[in-house]
């Protein structure tokens, strides 16, 4: 905080506070903030029914609990005192920044990202230990997938069995599960539907799940029956992407490279203009974190930076296929979190 | 927008956006923003591989997809252009209003609630419709766990149970699920954990879905087994507090009486201390809106209003009790979207 000139980092809902503290705040209208001044003790403004929820790691700081008639604004704003130099968590929700500017009109704020940044890039070794369980449980979902009835079912059926897996897997919630069968494949993002999947469709399942708060994140692209060749084509050029942009991550590699190589062997292929967006984020605390492995960010990669690597190819009216594993980068290259299969998954 | 001086709406993340154009963002680190000008067309500055998304209303705004490496706050600022008086998404993210105010450092700030919560707060028939469905579709949930076996189960797995039934009903999601079993009962907040419920404990049961955008939330309180004299009055007076609280809203009635209204027959009871949350929360397009029925909160209630009545008594070591129902003010007093039976559930 020194070196970055905050006097005070204020930490609400978000990656940041459970992070330094083990508490996650809840992501509702009654504002839970930890005031951590750089030279002084911690305290955690928190509404008073949540309380009892505040178990880990109470020795991190100070509880002040606010009851329901009590502005926690003017609470936090006190404990900032002459503090003019303030780093507020990123995902804060804007009306608490605002009603903070309000009341300490000579503050300056900044991201706390600032400063939580940079910590939370390097795993620490207990860290890549919940990141590797965690990718593990996903690849043993893929191996429940395949073979597995997925004609008849729609999407919507689909993605609660498979955040069911995720569940039953060791994961302690599921984050996310895409489904996107037949032409929904084109849409990375696609939220799975009511499309009811057949015989002759791409499927793209794209989940995972938070297991002591770390994430999991596996991209896997089934087919119903027996694929035709240009399918297999779109198929190849993502599976040697992906191949590349793995062999690509080692320390002291800008993470763009990482994206370049992805991105070259889908561009040799003639699909360049079907993979619009980035290779991959950055795992932990969040589902999407730094690094963002996209041209552009030529920040080096090091020991202990874990991200996902995850090209696709989405062809509008036909079919989408993408192909995603986490990863850890090591001393030497980079060790997967996902080992499932990365050819072609089969359903019926 | 002109009554309250706000040149231009910025809605992000959270209901303001689906409720003004059905499309609603997803809460990930690519910024998604309707800038929406007070005397002109609306513009939705989206990432590109969302695009495909957003399919509802399209005629509601023109998109602007932005690619990987573009920045989309300076799209977005360029959308504002010389407004000086904007409203920003109450829960945008506080890390993209930081970019927005360095880059539009004569723009004065605002939350869009000034705009957006007086038109979110009277909900029309097809709003009040969906409620009621949903509210429907808990009371199913509620019947379906009646006399249903909770002994042996872990608090977590009864909570993935619910969550599971919550969608089976008619919901497209669960929100979330409380299950507050034995002395954890009485943590309002309660993240459902590994402890096992036993005969003889009581488990709080507060849990809700969304459908169609639109929000369930109910709590029953059950007992394994037989309840001993003090569970019994504790019950009586959470119930007595529950009906005070529901007959006390109506057309023309400040929010907090119906808070006081609840509060006064758990004081008279003797156990006004161990209340100590507010007696009710909006309901809508988010679990947790206004209006906020605590005391100090002297907005008259009018037709279309809905939300919450859930009083609930917390005895530490011990056990909890909260009953909740949703409703919504008519022109005479107000419907109750829930139905079950609001006496002691059983289980075993």
């Amino acid at each position: 905080m020194a070196e970055r000139g905050i006097d005070v980092l204020l930490l609400s809902v978000g990656a940041d506070l459970p992070y330094l503290t083990g508490y996650r705040a809840m992501p509702l209208e009654r504002l839970t903030m930890l005031v951590l001044p750089g030279d002084g003790p911690a305290v955690l403004v928190v509404p008073a029914l949540e309380a009892p929820r505040v178990t880990p790691r109470p020795d991190a700081f100070v509880l002040e609990a606010w009851e329901e008639t009590e502005d926690p604004v003017a609470l936090v704003a006190a404990r900032c005192g002459a503090a003019r130099r303030l780093a507020v968590g990123d995902t804060t929700w804007a009306v608490f920044l605002l009603a903070l500017q309000e009341r300490l009109p000579d503050a300056a704020f900044t991201p706390a990202s600032t400063v939580t940044g940079e910590l939370r890039l390097r795993k620490e070794a207990a860290e890549v230990d919940l990141l590797r369980r965690a990718g593990a449980a996903v690849d043993r979902v893929v191996a429940r997938l395949d073979g597995a009835r997925f004609s008849g079912k729609t999407e919507r059926q689909l993605a609660a069995e498979v955040a069911a897996m995720v569940v039953e897997e060791g994961h302690e919630a599921s984050a996310f599960s895409i489904v996107a069968s037949g032409p929904n494949g084109a849409s990375p993002h696609h939220e799975s539907g009511d499309r009811v999947i057949s015989p002759g469709d791409a499927v793209v399942l794209d989940f995972g799940g938070r297991l002591q708060g770390y994430h999991s994140d596996i991209t896997r692209t089934f087919f119903v029956g027996d694929p035709p060749p240009r399918f297999r084509e779109v198929f190849a050029a993502v599976q040697a992407a992906q191949e590349a942009g793995v062999a690509a991550a080692g320390p002291g590699v800008p993470a763009q490279e990482v994206d370049r190589a992805a991105r070259g062997v889908i561009a040799a292929a003639g699909f360049g203009p079907f993979f619009m967006h980035r290779t991959g984020h950055g795992i932990g605390l969040e589902e999407h974190e730094a690094p963002y492995i996209v041209e552009g960010n030529t920040a080096l990669l090091e020991p202990g930076v874990a991200f996902s690597v995850e090209p696709g190819i989405y062809l509008p009216g036909e079919f989408g296929v993408r192909i995603e594993d986490c990863l850890v980068v090591t001393g030497e290259g980079a060790e997967r979190f996902n080992r499932a299969p990365r050819d072609i998954h089969f359903a019926v």
